[in-house]
């Protein structure tokens, strides 16, 4: 496929992947791209494979018909359920013609493998990503710890992040990786980068962090070379905005957001 | 209409709306019924009215199309989003031909006006419930006191209804309640009655609470009369049956459930 006039087409269940889209404007200025978010259906992270699959489908179909020419899977969720699915990878790919599918799972195992010293991993991630073992099939001869964890998205879309009852649900959740000794931490949900700061905290400063959001972004600046064009443009679309959800895009985004709705079914 | 070979038709975004229908049969023995519970697009209390009253036409004319004859609305954000939106009640008695349509707001309004002394009423509901202000509407000349609760609905769907944090989060959410000293709690979500001993025990014990499965149960018995069919059929379908569905489906009914799947869109 050319590299020239590449738009890539970026999804998410709903404003989670903004936290992809942001880092991939951070390395990559000129990029173009067109976002869907999935809002009307959100969360995946507890849906079925084969449900999430379907609807991945769906937005893919809704991108390309708004202009888009490479997928960029920015839901840790969705990946894992397209990477374990036969199939689900070229079914996407066809839509686009011909291109490769990114996803946010892939650069942050290969980011895992480089950064860890002891082989011991830990994912913290939604139970639909956990139950997946997507993790565990990559990262084959390495202890991988993973640990399904509904109650985050919840928690940070409320903006509960910096109260005492996150910092305790979040310790439960971290217990059966310090108890394994990890020496590296996936975090296996485009929310979670807001947590970071108390993951770090929690597992100490010798433990490193993997942000899936910032490898993905490196991936396809990688693949776009210097092919990234000038003329960028920038299109959001969600299929659902209740009330405070532009304040929340921000917030993911760390810009303004201009969204419009679109149906997707 | 005949009330003879009533079948309901419950529906509510996931398995909630069994805590309706566990109530249902415990009023109405020999009632028949089809339920179907969205849990691939699950939860509608974070989404917009437009939304959920797409989704509930979905779901009516599904139920509809299994056999379905009187519509039993068993979710407080679908019934809100329902009751605020013009005609859409009359779009989906329209779908059943010439029926009533059951919600669980109704009844629990009547319900909290014949127990409170002091005319303070507390709800506890999803955002998009709390947004609709349907309580107020229908509590004129009475002091509404309601809270947008987004976090029990996860809390209670991962098993940490037990926990310590869980009753930290219930606190601060009871905190205006308290402040303004209601004299009764509508329990505004069918998740909510596993958290009403928490509920009781926080507020004390001169205040009442409102369970509107309880109630709407009642008004369904009413509306029947000895017209209850005596051999009763009962039907289960789902849009989605994550991992550990079952169990969460049979904590919530209080009996073995036997669910089938079934794609709405």
């Amino acid at each position: 496929m050319s590299k020239k006039n590449i738009i890539l087409g970026i999804f998410d269940s709903g404003i989670g992947g903004l936290t992809v889209a942001r880092e991939i404007e951070r390395s990559i200025p000129g990029v173009s791209y067109v976002y869907f978010g999935d809002t009307a259906r959100l969360p995946y992270g507890t849906k079925t494979p084969g449900t999430v699959v379907n609807y991945a489908l769906q937005n893919s179909k809704f991108l390309k018909r708004h202009g888009a020419t490479v997928p960029v899977i920015a839901c840790n969720t969705a990946s894992a359920a397209i990477l374990k699915t036969k199939n689900a990878d070229k079914k996407i790919s066809r839509i686009f013609v011909k291109t490769p599918v990114f996803n946010v799972i892939e650069p942050a195992v290969e980011a895992a493998k480089a950064v860890t010293r002891t082989k011991r991993i830990g994912v913290l991630a939604t139970p639909t990503t956990v139950h997946s073992k997507i993790y565990e099939r990559l990262l084959k001869g390495y202890i991988v710890v993973s640990v399904p964890a509904p109650l985050l998205v919840p928690l940070i879309e409320a903006g509960w992040e910096k109260k005492a009852e996150t910092r305790s649900i979040l310790r439960e959740y971290l217990a059966p990786l310090k108890k394994k000794r990890v020496d590296t931490v996936i975090l296996g949900c485009t929310h979670y980068p807001f947590i970071a700061p108390l993951v770090r905290d929690m597992m100490g400063k010798n433990v490193r962090i993997v942000n899936p959001a910032e490898k993905t972004a490196h991936y396809i600046k990688r693949f776009l070379g210097s092919s990234a064009g000038k003329k960028r443009n920038r299109k959001f679309f969600v299929s659902d905005m209740p009330e405070g959800f532009v304040a929340q895009a921000e917030k993911f985004m760390g810009r303004k957001v201009q969204a419009r709705l679109a149906s997707i079914s």
